[in-house]
């Protein structure tokens, strides 16, 4: 990125018709959009949804509130238009596909799925690795190749998997040499004695390896199918210059291992939105993010993404279309 | 309201396919509106940014960074699209009319322009009442009507004055028994020497009547034109059961203004989000109001409520569209 650029811009945002820098964020999200894609129009003019759905075999140890059929409940959900992340995505204008990266059971056929099952959910990553390393690359490369090939300048992604959150306390903890006790939570709502139950199990998941692992070996020990595509499709869109939406835990501890195996792909990141999940806040801090919405939201799915799609909108629209000082004939300060 | 519809609504809310209060924020959203329209499918279709505005004696003092004139030429930036709150508007789908409240000079011209002018701008406050108590009464009912008669379930005001922050600093103060000081900011921009003579002068201003004054006298005393409109278009519309989008520190002051004449208006009232003017902070905690979000946004223009709309659409949306755990065929927790 050129210095005569940056400056280039700073010198368009500063002269639209406003006291200097009073659209906050807004502003410091239209520079960071025209600098990912090199232009002062940026193109914010559309945005998709990639929902990634895959089984955990960690869920029937009993880390979840839910059973595990209940992932392949929801990508039905998906499918039929019934969920929050459909509902969000039709009202702001998103679109939406559904990927089975790996749910348990036979696979679903339904003509608006994308399979890139790579399995029927993963092993049971308390007693040994989730995937093989094939399984792994195949994963990673499925959701890179989605994230490259992407319609739109502006990508969110989501994720449903009954066992995720502990996954990605798992992942969490090994990319940032944490204990995983102090990233576990209540993930869709277990009570006192399950958080006990699930801590104790991510102990002792986490006790079978090093205490930091490369981004590779964390997701491949403990991560679902679903967050190693996701992972995959921030790479690959980031590299393709597409804006990143992250949604909460999962999608962050995804980009945690995304940006291990690429930290450039840092610049593309958007952080959406500050998870009431209680090991959010740490990993936050591990990425150095500070999202853009604090709703005490939880749910994953992209939710958190789809909601900041109209901030978005709103600072490619700021630096495209506001009129400057000089095109209004509007006086600067006195 | 009764008791039996909020429970049906939390029960509703409770049987939608997500953990229960996952969707934080959204839900509660969700349930102010439809306690508001007393239905569980609440009408969330459209919104309109009504933005009044109008010229402060105050401003010829030297309370603010930018000329009086910049009012007048916001206004005919606002009528050829070319502001923040146009931008927003157009790219979130609002629609948006323009008020002329009472900006100093001749009457501007234009096809698109609702004129409601009182007058070429208020009195200094400095040295005495900014309107006269006529002038008030035909300001705030001009509000209240744009308020009733609105077409849109979900309204958002905005403000256009140079001067209005030192206004609203001193209707703050008298609403609240505050020092003025720790409730003025810098504006569109003050360096420390303005902010300095800002503060000087406003306690001037506010020595001049007694610590507390009604909410009829302080804005009577001390507020633009526009502020009473806004105050009243927040009454008449809130009284017609329409959801009011709070935008930031002008926009605050009158709600606390209307609040004052009208407290049962509270319901209707969404706080759109925290400005980087440093009264909005203490002026928030007077209305115990916790805004959705915080972007360091100062500009005024109704564009903070602007960025609001998209979660309230998402709200409505999720209240009447979203599956239910019966609906979908999903399992609750094991």
């Amino acid at each position: 990125m050129s210095t005569s650029f940056e400056a280039r811009l700073q010198a368009i945002i500063g002269g639209k018709t406003k006291p200097v820098g009073s659209l906050g964020r807004i502003e410091a999200l239209a520079m960071q959009i025209a600098k990912l894609q090199e232009t002062d129009q940026p193109d914010t003019s559309s945005c998709g949804l990639t929902l990634f759905a895959g089984d955990h075999g960690m869920a029937l140890a009993g880390v979840s509130a839910y059973p595990q059929s209940v992932t392949r409940q929801m990508l039905l959900n998906f499918l039929s238009g019934g969920a929050a992340a459909n509902v969000f995505a039709d009202v702001l204008g998103v679109s939406m596909q559904v990927v089975d990266a790996g749910v348990a059971g036979e696979p679903v056929n339904h003509p608006e799925l994308l399979s890139r099952r790579i399995r029927g959910g993963t092993n049971d990553a308390i007693e040994g690795p989730a995937m093989t390393p094939d399984e792994f690359d195949r994963a990673l490369a499925a959701g890179r190749l989605l994230g490259e090939q992407a319609d739109d300048p502006v990508v969110a992604f989501g994720d449903m998997g009954i066992g995720n959150t502990a996954a990605s306390s798992l992942v969490t903890a090994k990319l940032t040499g944490a204990d995983v006790g102090d990233l576990t939570g209540r993930g869709t709502g277990l009570d006192d004695e399950g958080l006990k139950r699930k801590r104790s199990l991510l102990q002792r998941a986490a006790a079978r390896t090093e205490t930091h692992l490369t981004a590779r070996d964390a997701l491949r020990e403990y991560a679902g199918f679903e967050m190693v595509m996701i992972a995959g499709a921030m790479l690959g869109a980031a590299r393709a210059r597409r804006l990143v939406l992250v949604d909460g835990f999962i999608c962050s501890a995804a980009a945690l291992a995304a940006l291990g195996i690429d930290p450039d792909i840092k610049d593309a990141l958007v952080f959406a939105h500050r998870s009431a999940e209680s090991g959010h806040a740490p990993l936050l801090a591990a990425l150095n993010g500070d999202p853009l919405l604090d709703l005490g939201l939880r749910l994953g799915e992209g939710t958190g993404a789809l909601l900041v799609w109209p901030l978005v909108k709103a600072a490619g629209a700021f630096l495209t279309d506001m009129a400057s000082f000089d095109s209004a004939g509007v006086s600067g300060p006195a």
